[in-house]
């Protein structure tokens, strides 16, 4: 069990290490999975920007986004988007809050984000559109109220990927690789659209060809392809995380795992 | 001969690197040759990102796009684009398949993809558009059967450059250095062409300025300037691949080769 | 009182290289901080590129823009950007001024800049723009003389950033890191609305948002984590300023600073 | 002599790897400067991609463009445009031909290119427009006859710059360094012309402000500042040029210019 979330932790401070080096993240945007042994949490970085993000900067929420045990740090404020989206839904383990400037413009103007190539649809087959006007009228645009996630959420609905007005966008996945493909594709469709739109009338997949593409992309022989690529460009750039440590962290963690499935259990 | 395939297996590894590295292939896209040795045949890297690529990941395929020996890894689904091209054209000994993000948006909007500038030639006088729609109706886009195959080497017909729609492109030269000057500078033609249609109405080479330029932009000269700058900055970048190894592989290959030969012979 | 400056000078110079580091200056362009010590003077470097800068290359300057001590070097032409903004504005300490590409259309145009996602409100509410011919006909563009500083100034007025037609902008911070947060998230702004405008119609923020949104991205915990990223990234690119040394020069400017203080206690 | 000689040659080299390296030029384009001891000659490199080039790589041209000696290696097919501008322009002793891909939207379209910043007009007041066919009708768009480059030079007249249709642009300096200057911010004013343009209806620097800003920005102090930047990031590349060496080659070309001077003293 020790290993499992070690291996998860290490993993998910890869991720936004190689979504930040891959464009998507600047300093702001984060990243989190659904706790390996324990589905009613999810593990997300303590308030620090992707790129830096170490096993050891991953703390613990509850799916109401409060800590399990209080932190030392600063915390991100927009959590609840991803305590949310994990109540919601459970087949969702892994999201992704970013900025991306290939994907604001849509977010800005309104435009429907649609797949133009054959791997826009890991974006889902439909990109719904949030916008905070609608429910809570005129707010600083961030998303810190257990309503506004709650809300949130419900407009992504069943699907993979939601914009959000005058914001940006959030992403989800089955699991945490899948995350990451779905949402370095989706900004590289967004920045082919924005680029064939200057150009002139696009021509989307069509409903079919959507559903027959989605399976096909998120296949694992792509999927791994793609890991060994964004892996190997962060080693290069020697920017991988540095390995799990701390022993007594992982200990107190399992048990406080073992105390939760107790509890759990008990009921 | 084991020098020549050694050789050409190095060189092969090489034009992957470089077309990745100046843009035009990220994890996804790959690039062939004919084997040198054997017409009947094509040399293509298992599964993995092209700026990966080694000259053991080589595999040798028959034109019908199946493994010479049953690998022991994942093999490109979308093989048939090269071996399809091998079969239809004697002339070609070197395809790259990409999904370049300036090539893309022709394929998307269906407006001509021309030679805006003297290099742009080198993409060949016309670059014909394939739809996957209208032999195969609604598809996931992949080109992995051998009548898709067959149906995008018909478009290509007697040009060095086919767009496919909603999905990318594909390019093919006489040899590997060939094959990479047109691929990047068709790349650059598109950039070029993109960003002057965004500025106002553009004026093309004419039909007999494209005629011209092409057979000059692709003598020997300018070409090993370009190999020369390639190649260096992809060692500056520490990106060169490892020397081919493995003796065992390449005697292997010669018995293979010789064995083939020995059966042709006998025919 | 000399950590507190030699500190000063080295964020100065930091400053100086984040701000080009992240492409928002080039060759040109400069950044200063009114004197911690002396809100009559304003620390500014030496005439050089700003990602060259080290402490040592910061000279003391009167709000009059003139040198405290005869500099051994060039001094840049358009310092009365700095000193005319830190005599118009108390509660202005760093101020930039930049010639960014994503801004720039925006002066060239006079479209107006607008905040369009969460984090543009950090640019000020509103972004007024200043024309050199208005006030003073046909010149060089260049901001040298007083009256041109002090009619910059005026339009800046209680804002943040100030467009300068045909020529670049000028941001105001209340700290350095301020500043820093305000000149990289401003650029970041007119880059997603130079994109969004050639998309389609913008919904920019509203009044009301940009009212929130600006206090909220100003807190300590937004800022500290960005300057962190920054700071990461310079460092990994072997790009920090060199530490400050010259204990003369400090104990020389310690000197100054007690006899400017026995000056002006005298009055 | 020598060191006049052998500096010149260590500048030219350098030059050459800076414009490459701000991305005016890729694996093509030259840069040539007036021989420093004989304005009846001139420097321009092998053919050879400009990042590459060292000072071993110069090689010595009459203004017909001829080689002083018969070179080792191949030369570049389009000389003619430095000798051709060398010999109608005594004021100018350094030429630059590239395509730049910010530059080149413009020689597509036929849309001028104005100076619409500060720097702009750097690149001249005024950049004409030379076209191929105008004279020659359908060629290969390729600059290498002596009277296509006569054309060219008589178009380019007193200006600095001049676009080249569908090709590309030549830019000429009364130094080198005011060269490359010139060559590096018309680049830019045309990324940000193009920019704007997307934007919306720009307004450009007037006559009387062209005429102003062009001495302005090509004083001593700002050439000097961009010098040190352009060359401290090539320095951190790795990639500044290896120093000149053969002794050799030196006196050979000593003994060349003694000859040339004992010839034209003569006359």
């Amino acid at each position: 069990m020790a290993d499992t979330l070690n291996e998860a932790r290490y993993e998910l401070a890869l991720a936004n290490r190689i979504i930040a080096h891959e464009g998507v993240l600047d300093g702001f945007g984060h990243v989190s999975i659904r706790h390996p042994l324990d589905p009613g949490r999810y593990l997300l970085a303590r308030s620090r920007s992707p790129e830096l993000i170490e096993p050891a900067d991953l703390l613990e929420f509850t799916l109401d986004s409060e800590p399990v045990t209080p932190p030392k740090g600063d915390m991100y404020g927009e959590r609840v988007i991803h305590g949310c989206i994990y109540q919601a839904r459970p087949d969702v383990n892994a999201v992704c809050h970013h900025h991306s400037h290939s994907v604001l413009p849509f977010c800005v103007t309104g435009i429907p984000l649609e797949p133009v190539f054959h791997m826009g649809p890991v974006m889902g087959q439909v990109v719904p559109l949030w916008d905070s006007r609608d429910e809570f009228g005129d707010t600083d645009l961030m998303v810190v109220k257990p309503e506004e996630g709650r809300s949130l959420a419900k407009t992504l609905g069943p699907h993979w990927m939601v914009l959000m007005a005058r914001h940006g966008a959030t992403v989800a996945g089955r699991t945490l690789r899948e995350l990451v493909f779905r949402t370095i594709y989706s900004h590289a469709n967004a920045e082919i659209q924005l680029r064939s739109m200057a150009l002139g009338k696009i021509g989307a997949l069509n409903a079919a060809e959507r559903q027959r593409a989605e399976p096909r992309q998120l296949q694992p022989r792509p999927m791994a392809r793609a890991w060994e690529y964004w892996t190997t460009r962060l080693h290069k750039a020697g920017a991988l995380p540095p390995p799990v440590k701390s022993r007594t962290t992982v200990t107190r963690s399992n048990k406080r795992i073992s105390k939760v499935r107790a509890r759990r259990s008990r009921r």
